[in-house]
């Protein structure tokens, strides 16, 4: 569980890093970056909240802090970003030419499938490895928050309801609320769990919210000049399926925004004050 | 002096939105960012004062629009900003394999030598054609304030100084305080300009502060571990000139931060509101 510091610049008074290790899980060398508020490295009084963020389809670790704007906010509140990578990575690790599959592409599942079982364990990764890993070596509280864009949207949405007590609040920025039923999702959980779209259920959150007994309140937004909307994004099934089962969801719909990162600079602030509710209503020290 | 639109993004209830067009000073086609506040497109009643922020070495004119997390305060405090690409461009545009000389590093100046000269006039582009073409295409009130990063810090405090009553406001961050005397503008200047030093002078801010008769004030923010600091940048020749000549420049040193946009988001805010306090203090509608 050893990490090796890749990069460290300072930021809002915290230091935006990036660390290496070897993951057990993904079975490969991988990134990820973390933002600690002003004190919080090497500080061993006091101790923080995180919120993870999921980013999208061809993303690294790096354009969430480099493009989001969010450090201002969370150097404010208190509170530590671990932003994983997207996929697996590695000249050995299975891949495809498309965008929307393989490196980069990892949809924050579990693989059942060859050649993809051997290291596309994101859901695992993202929800067990990581979060061990970033709470032994950084000063937090055990309080994590999930967020995420796009695919990372949907890992953010899919992880939080299926770990209610793991994770005290949950939100989205343009998520893909129903993979099962959108081409992005269909190509990727075909190829990732194989033909039989029963297994892809444990990774769709419209399916997931309407089984939900543990029900932790979620924040969504949406550009409604976004490209993707109608066919891959579908927040009008999401939208049904809280309504169906009584799920405290709030949709923000916003004109004019497309599916961008300046989409998401403009309401991270709200996103993050959101999760701040929820992880700094019993702050521990 | 026509544009045309590349792109539009709605960022902060405004627009982040490009533009291409014909620089007859530069002879090529170019691309400029451009962010208008809520409700200045198509706005024939406010008028907005712009900022100018020009770039530093190898960037283009959107680094700045996605790094810096500017439109956040722009759009509060009601300016327009304008972000100039670097160089001319095209695939007949004199280039260099160095990162440091030809495209992506105009230095903002006008070239005297062969094969430069016929497009890299960057200072006259700067200070005329685009103020110009974007006075004429969006609700700007000619209040202007310049500012910028490394070499495009360079180019701020030059243009800055060399036009007092064209721009009411001057600010850099880690600017090339010096070019006569450090590598990166030795080598450029000479290049552009030719051998002889005395040509380089006009576009030396430590030279002009030293000869300012019109004394707009300046600030300048530097990090302390900036790797360029000692090199390339050389503040303390800026100081002591500024003290010689009674100059109003306010140089802070922020310990621990580097020359990244790290550096510039975390101090853009304060930049933004020190040109407020000139650009709107007799605000024009």
């Amino acid at each position: 569980m050893s990490i090796e510091l890749v990069s460290s610049t300072k930021s809002f008074d915290g230091f935006q890093q990036r660390y290496r290790h070897k993951s057990s899980t993904l079975n490969c060398s991988m990134v990820f970056s973390i933002f600690l508020p002003q004190d919080a490295e090497g500080n061993t009084q006091r101790k923080y909240p995180v919120v993870y963020w999921l980013s999208g389809l061809t993303c690294t670790d790096e354009n969430f802090s480099q493009k989001a704007g969010a450090q201002r906010v969370a150097a404010e509140l208190g509170i530590i970003l671990v932003i994983p990578d997207t996929s697996p990575r590695g000249d050995d690790v299975a891949d495809d030419p498309g965008y929307d599959l393989g490196q980069g592409a990892g949809f924050y599942v579990n693989a059942t499938q060859e050649p993809w079982k051997q290291h596309y364990q994101m859901y695992d990764y993202v929800v067990d490895e990581l979060p061990s890993l970033v709470e032994l070596h950084f000063p937090i509280n055990g309080r994590r928050g999930i967020c995420g864009h796009s695919m990372g949207g949907h890992g953010a949405l899919v992880i939080g309801l299926r770990n209610p007590k793991r994770y005290q609040s949950i939100s989205a920025f343009s998520p893909i609320c129903n993979p099962i039923a959108c081409p992005w999702g269909e190509k990727a959980l075909g190829t990732y769990l194989g033909a039989d779209p029963k297994s892809w259920e444990p990774y769709d959150a419209t399916v997931l919210m309407g089984r939900a007994v543990e029900k932790t309140p979620i924040l969504v937004s949406q550009g409604e000049q976004d490209e993707f909307l109608e066919e891959q994004l579908r927040p009008h099934s999401l939208q049904t399926a809280a309504e169906a089962s009584d799920y405290p969801l709030r949709i923000e719909h916003h004109a004019g925004y497309d599916h961008s990162y300046y989409f998401i600079a403009s309401f991270i602030e709200e996103h993050l004050r959101f999760h701040a509710d929820s992880l700094l209503s019993r702050h521990i020290y």
